[in-house]
């Protein structure tokens, strides 16, 4: 049974670590920690709980996280650079869902957000932890900086595309929607119910957090750089990324046929990809709650532009199922272990 | 690993149990009947299973569904009666998801389901499936009449009043709302997104059918005859049934700490039943997914009225999550087996 | 042109206020304050204002106020009392669209808010804003106490019956729902989008500030004391309160086409209240950005207890609408002049 | 006053036609409509007209349409051109909601919309009713073809690059979202509360009937052939579109602040069309029951795309506002009689 820390248990990742974790076979949290929750029972915060879990949250503390076997970070960034060095070196393993390890470049990270990086040779350390891309190297990371909800839905739609060249890299456009638990659990007038039902709109047009660490990724897949326009939107939903994706062909002439079984192949020993028939469109809900992302292609009026759609849970595949998918990886445990969970539907 | 066949799958309740079952590990799916839908998988029509399951809908066949050990149905009312004596016969068991085996009394089932009760029979055999009422008659049933979705809701809240003779039987008030996935899968009008969102309405205030079942229900609890004024609303939301129920203390001396005692003390054994902290408000989404039922007691400004508030999710404690609570106790498999997974929060 | 002035702009009755009055023919906005927001334009906070409005937000200041022909507060309860008594004094009217003025018991006030009254003089010479009891004295009033949302939505359900002396005035219970707009324009956790949605709960069960308004209202229409039991829930959309009221008949034999009759003949002058048909059940969208109050009457099972139905909009009829028809009323304008707007439907 | 006749009222842009006209001083309902529903009062299938108009459905008969002064036809596509032909001989001017008249090329038209134009000479003589482009040919028109919802919102966001050829035309790109009314009130799953709640998807990928409209219009913006990739969503929402538009521009040196500035003049006489400024994100509430659209524009990372934002009420400029718009164009009224009503915010 695997020992597993949480640190900043009082978000909504946090409380998704907890849903997931509580049914994990091979998997017990035994802290969570919040300074502002100190004895709170998670069950308090959370009544979603009450009954299957018996755990209060308490001030974080290397020297206790340090007993763990695996160490969650539910944090808002600059919060795991600060505690994960030291939890390295007494042996606990690491994964950090907030952005801290996410872009290679110190320096690029400093520009998005806006402060020093405190541990650049850490960072040089760790492994993104997107298994589609990178299965072999989580195995036997240490520290993982589990991907963004964005990137993982935008990923995984494009990556078939650079890795084949089958797409011009310098003209990708990306309109992507999420649900409102993107944003977290935080007491702003922007995130009321009053301002967002019945409600849409774009945010962050000018340059989303997201864009660095997709364009960094997506230039690894296409071995080369690559030119992302992204534009985010708020969604009156709670849970749900939807991305919907448009790349110009190279060679016109390969048909979509190809393509998608390229991606059928790509994605054959993925268990939380789903490439859905031609025509197909995901639905959000029908991934709410579970780790599977929802692919379907489309080449509208067969003109140049292939049209790429993915749908993933931003709290499960874009941050808390991913995270413990990651974790089976590391520990040798089956993939998805703890994941098997249907999408509640309807 | 017991056979399970679903007769009606293709509606919400149908699903629910799909996406349920699929988790079990004691049960397995091995037949599910639609005419509509024959020969199309049920991945096709519900694709938050593509991945997990590989079965077709098939016309529905007496013969083929008696080799299962048990069989769901999941149907509107009117169906299983009609085939449930033939299974029954077969050695089959049943779990009746529908009203057909609800009400005792064949007459006051025609005069509110306006057609006569094929098998009267078969009706005085059924037992009533709310495991927290009658545990041990469901070990030993052939044929389950599973509670509907307010009944169960409203049971829950009154019957240790009632039983414990606390309150005046006779002026009962139960005001309810149920989230639209209650009016189940079909193309109505009145059952539009734009004709449901961002609203609120009462309905069947002159008489719903649920109302005949939860006084004969409650008088059984009372030992007596029950007036009951029940009002359903609907929410713009999918799941959950919250109900607010008024009665008046017969004596006005006893604390309301007591009551909870009482309360806490009666659901003691009932792994699905959480008497919350006195001053606590159920909200639907604490158990969105579950199949728990929250209640929480209040007494407002120290009168005579006992408000007592429940919330379950409709489709789970109130339909397929019940339906396999009793599977598990008819054939002696862990009450909770199956329906251990949290709500899903936010 | 009447010259307006609105004290507390920035909540979501201010801006119903303006859009209200942004159509209405004999009064203009000429001020708005609010000390966070000062030199922001209106339409900066709120864009739906955008091209329409020129108004800019100002520090709240007696005396330029006292230059309008009448203030509306739209703020929290515990600002119009300090600024009352010396606009009063320079012949500006008032509408208060907070609790200041609502309670005549300045202890009772004191009591459910948690302060002291500091105008109780001013207190004694306050209207009750409620138009279809008082029209007369809102004529000639200088300060309008303007009804809180969910007494509106009850006191025109429940008043004929009391009124007429047809029910039982010591029993009366009320189950209420309210859309989140009745919760304001705050940034709290409890309020966000991903805390609300898809989920239903009652909140205040053991006492709402609203009690004791109604409790002192229903009681001067039922000329005696009067007891309620009185719930209210929240509800996952925007704007909307429906009122579910219960009330026994002191003489079952008045069958209800009766009391019908009386609800219409009581309110054949109101031109903002909407007796339904017998058996009609108000949805809460018929009324959304009306001024209307929709009532419908039912007697289930024709047993001994009247269900009253009544459907407002909360920002609506329930505040900054009733507000207008009070200021209408209170200056010899056609009691609907700028009311006339139907609701969003769908 | 103008008497105005409407075809087809019993769907959504219907009622919203009812709701508008209900308080336009210079036009009188006279007449509405519905085969299915004669004899009924439009109040009765939507009680929002309660208490406000004194109108039944009529069974369609072009003598009695004849005597309108102007006919609205609020049908699905295919009733139009079979009756307008006979009415505009009789004189009756011709407002179309539906697709009939839009397509200028009759064999376009039928293989998008799968049958024979019946009226190819009239089809001739339609004038597309977008007033930002067509000002004066509507002033004279005598049967207007009034534009899609889509086709709004992503005109007035684009036309201003094409006529001043700031952008490559054989590349645009547009991902929309529309809320649910956009597909009317038909009694179909896919459009059941519990299919579309708290979930997002595309659909029509592969081609969408606005597609060519929109193509047959911005070409003629653009004086020349475009190139046009739409993607349409469906939000969890009744009203609302959205557009977000990707052009490349042909010369990157022209600065984002020129871009705006030419907006801005161009729209400068429009009373419906507002150019947010520089780094807006249009929300669809904050247009939600008024006719304005509003648009913002961006360039990320200052790179070589443009990204226009625009937001309409699908039901108001996207159909009944636009087409009373146009109305009162071609009566010489005030552009913006009866629609000043602010939007419902929130």
């Amino acid at each position: 049974m695997l020992k597993v820390g949480i640190v900043g248990g009082t978000g909504y990742t946090g409380v998704e670590l907890l849903r997931l974790l509580s049914t994990h076979a091979e998997a017990e949290v035994v802290m969570i920690t919040s300074r502002a929750e100190e004895g709170v029972g998670v069950d308090e915060l959370f009544p979603s709980l009450r009954g299957a879990m018996d755990l209060r949250f308490s001030t974080p503390d290397v020297k206790s996280l340090a007993t763990c076997d695996v160490v969650f970070f539910a944090t808002p960034h600059n919060v795991a650079m600060n505690m994960v060095p030291e939890l390295l070196a007494a042996g606990t393993r690491i994964i950090d869902l907030s952005a801290d390890f996410r872009i290679t470049d110190a320096d690029l990270w400093s520009k998005w957000y806006h402060e020093k990086h405190v541990c650049p040779d850490v960072l040089a350390t760790a492994v993104y932890g997107l298994p589609e891309r990178n299965l072999e190297k989580i195995r036997n990371a240490k520290l993982i900086a589990c991907p963004g909800c964005y990137p993982t839905a935008v990923q995984l739609g494009l990556i078939p595309l650079l890795e084949e060249k089958l797409v011009d890299p310098s003209r990708l456009i990306v309109s992507a929607a999420s649900g409102v638990s993107g944003a977290g659990r935080q007491a702003k007038i922007d995130n009321l119910f009053t301002e967002l039902s019945e409600s849409f709109k774009a945010y962050g047009v000018g340059g989303h957090r997201h864009l660095p660490e997709i364009e960094q990724e997506l230039a690894l897949a296409a071995k080369g750089p690559v030119g992302l326009t992204f534009t985010p939107h708020l969604l009156p939903q709670v849970r749900g990324i939807h991305a919907t994706m448009y790349a110009e062909m190279l060679d016109p002439a390969v048909p979509l046929d190809e393509v998608q079984f390229l991606f059928e192949k790509r994605y054959a020993d993925a268990p939380f990809v789903d490439v859905m028939p031609l025509g197909s469109t995901p639905q959000t809900r029908t991934v709410r709650g579970s780790n599977m992302c929802r692919i379907a292609l489309h080449r509208p009026q067969n003109r140049d532009t292939i049209v790429v759609l993915s749908a993933i849970d931003n709290l499960v595949k874009g941050a808390s199922g991913q995270a413990i998918q990651n974790m089976n990886l590391m520990f040798g445990l089956p993939e998805t272990m703890g994941l098997q969970g249907l999408a509640l539907m309807p």
